[in-house]
């Protein structure tokens, strides 16, 4: 483990905290609020930040175990000095409280613990719903983006902090493809911004909403969420975002290049929309009779698969009430998630499609033993150790999630509960049924089981490896 | 497809399920009771089976996806002409729940539509419970035992029927392996028969029971099923013999030939072991407080842990009025399933083994990319393409379950009793949580869940393939 080049990264991944809690400290300012619940986090990333990135390491040789440690440590550094402004503000008074929710909203899950979310200080508020945009397209990336990182070992981090079964790296120099992956975000996050405010948001709920849509978070100003805002418009185009926010964004960059028609080949974003529209449409059907009408059952359908498929969260309604036809689609959905690439949670539609095809070739395989048949996706051949990440990932995805609701039993909640909590937690939905549902929240849960959502939630966010890395002892051994 | 020899096995199977059903027909006719219900299949299947059989193949040749489709074809068929006795004797009147009962006999589920069990004719009861018997170890087995068939071809038809990851043959004639396969089931279920009269069951019961047990079947005489007994001595038996049906019964043959060390140095049986000891211990500490005293808190946990481990499915107590953390445990253990080459369901223990070893050697993989990790089972490397068909099958099984759960839905129950009546079908374990729970049954079930669960069923016992390939068109091409 080449220790001084993890710490001096995180040093600087302390340092950007440092720098980002800068925007909600001008909204306290701004909005006349007390600005010392982030000035003195703020101290204490630079001080400690600063200690470490000092650090000059003797080599910036960076491995893959080294990069999953970083990427580990960091979200959970992150959130651990990212909860201070809600309890030094006493927002948030308890400190596993405001941990739960700053996790939920780095890992882009939206799950709330809070019973009122209008009583919060518009500076928490502000820093609250920011912490989806910057989870959203990951802090690591971030710095690639604009300090000058040490080249191509710095691609184990990005392979570790950016979702999807690979990345492919959209330009050979990894610091362009930040820079591009930013901009994409950026401009997205802008016109979705501008478009609210078309809808007669305020600035300040747009960009927030803006914000809270980009990394597919989930979490509202409003205790109502979108459906507070009654707005047919405002619905549609939070919706589409979401849609959007959930293909991959190299999609975006092909778009950019004038290459569009490439990237409607793209077998994910032909999937990823099937799937929407199937769902969109079954689910219309049997809420149809409770909603008044076609069209309305449409109008909510839509914005409530987007929001689970997207694995955003924001609500328009009481799902929890719908038949339970609906309720399972829902479920199933949280479990897919968007597109690898995108910022969107679950499995992604990419590792789902690679399942479904090794399923397709075993049936050949069985049928025709001799035959070697190979996975394609994307109009490329897929390597077998693909494959076998792909599946070894669905096992410990499941796994993980089925022993994270064994943790919360001892807190006496129904299955339903228990169940929906820990899927909507790793697949960092938010919002599950039941006592989790959209009119519920996660504050009733017990510290230890908030702990283990937590790192169901990171687990999820991060893709299971590099938290279950910074579990494994021989991860930590001298080379 | 070699039509004529797959018509040809499918004969014979119906003339082996005609000379099955000599035993209930005797057994009613002991009891005094009609025996025309049973008189008239028998004559259905004499003549069905008879002209089947007549039918001469060109060639012998079965190829793997003949098989399979003989496996799967083979099931539907016994279970079509095994559920018309209950309907002749007016017993079950209506068809469908008369197939359900028979296809949860047949694949040893256990699940059951009866409101009172207890009001069957005895004959009919007697067919109920030998179906688990037949179902364990599987008729074409049976047939293979006694018939002399055309050698190796018959190796896909012993692949497709009997359950776990590979098929190790036991000596190198199929015929051979299959009499000593039923031989030990035949001994093992005479053992139990003798305990269980030692603890005073009629023979008519302790016969019945032990039918039950060695298919782990799980259906019972009593509505109360094994708890209807009151007795410790009967319920420790019973929980005994699950176990030791849970077990691959290789090692059975191993200790016959005196190989008992070989035998215990079997992975799959330490782990099995182990998941028994780490949950009897967590269940009966959950539950401890209300079953007065540890010593009877254990003795419900382990019959509990057997009863759903080994997927026969009988009750002692309501367990689904124990805490959450119990009930969840039992969910779990569900998919788990016995050991492979056992007459239990679920994944199968060795399958769960690979899986697990299949994510450390990813963890490995990670750590260090350029090394290549073999995986080792049962102190043998395991091919890349057996750990491949391992994980496919993990994600069918839980796809199959995830949309068995959508199907149930439109009958509008809770999402505990839909998502238990899928896992226990598919997993042959037969009663659920919630409205299938032990003290509940599947009576209320519309027919088209009825048949969704009866195929899943289906599903679970031949591990999925065989069904499949029917509703694969391809497979029905001429070569």
């Amino acid at each position: 483990m080449n220790g001084k080049a993890v710490a001096n990264i995180l040093g600087k991944v302390l340092l950007a905290e440092a720098a980002l809690l800068l925007f909600p400290l001008a909204a306290a300012a701004y909005f006349r609020e007390p600005v010392l619940p982030f000035l003195g986090p703020i101290l204490l990333l630079l001080l400690l930040g600063g200690a470490l990135a000092a650090l000059k390491p003797a080599s910036p040789q960076l491995y893959a175990r080294e990069g999953f440690v970083c990427v580990g440590l960091s979200w959970v550094l992150m959130s651990a000095f990212g909860a201070l402004p809600f309890v030094f503000s006493g927002d948030i008074p308890r400190y596993t409280d405001a941990l739960f929710e700053t996790v939920s909203g780095f890992t882009t899950t939206g799950a709330s613990i809070l019973n009122d979310p209008e009583r919060l200080g518009r500076g928490c508020m502000f820093w609250r719903l920011f912490t989806h945009w910057i989870g959203g397209m990951g802090v690591l990336v971030f710095i690639a983006a604009i300090l000058p990182v040490s080249g191509d070992h710095y691609i184990h981090i990005m392979r570790a902090e950016v979702p999807g079964p690979t990345v492919s790296k959209l330009v050979p120099r990894i610091r362009k493809t930040a820079r591009i992956l930013y901009l994409i975000y950026f401009g997205l996050t802008l016109l979705e911004c501008l478009l609210l405010l078309l809808g007669r948001m305020s600035f300040y709920e747009a960009l927030l909403h803006s914000f809270a849509t980009a990394g597919t978070g989930g979490f509202s100003t409003r205790a109502e969420s979108i459906g507070a805002f009654h707005s047919a418009y405002i619905e549609m185009v939070i919706a589409v975002f979401m849609l959007l926010f959930g293909c991959n964004f190299n999609l975006f960059y092909l778009i950019l290049l004038g290459q569009g028609a490439a990237a409607a080949r793209s077998e994910e974003l032909r999937v990823y929309l099937g799937v929407i529209a199937v769902s969109v449409v079954l689910i219309a059907a049997d809420i149809a009779g409770r909603c008044g009408g076609a069209l309305s059952a449409l109008r909510y359908s839509f914005f409530q698969v987007m929001t689970v498929l997207s694995t955003t969260g924001f609500s328009t309604c009481d799902f929890d009430a719908w038949p339970e036809f609906s309720r399972w689609i829902l479920v199933l959905l949280m479990f897919i998630g968007g597109c690898a690439g995108s910022t969107g949670g679950g499995m992604k539609v990419s590792r789902i499609i690679i399942l479904m095809k090794s399923y397709f070739a075993e049936l050949k395989r069985m049928i025709h033993p001799t035959q070697v048949k190979r996975i394609w996706f994307e109009h490329r051949p897929v390597g077998d150790q693909t494959v076998m990440s792909v599946q070894v990932f669905f096992f410990v995805y499941l796994l993980a999630a089925g022993l994270g609701v064994l943790a919360l039993t001892p807190d006496g909640k129904d299955l339903s509960t228990n169940l929906t909590a820990s899927i909507a937690c790793i697949s960092n939905v938010g919002p599950g049924l039941s006592l989790v549902g959209p009119t519920g929240n996660y504050a009733f849960f017990s510290v230890p089981s908030k702990l283990v959502l937590c790192f169901e939630m990171l687990l999820g966010r991060l893709e299971i490896f590099p938290m279950l890395f910074l579990l494994t002892p021989s991860v930590w051994k001298k080379r």
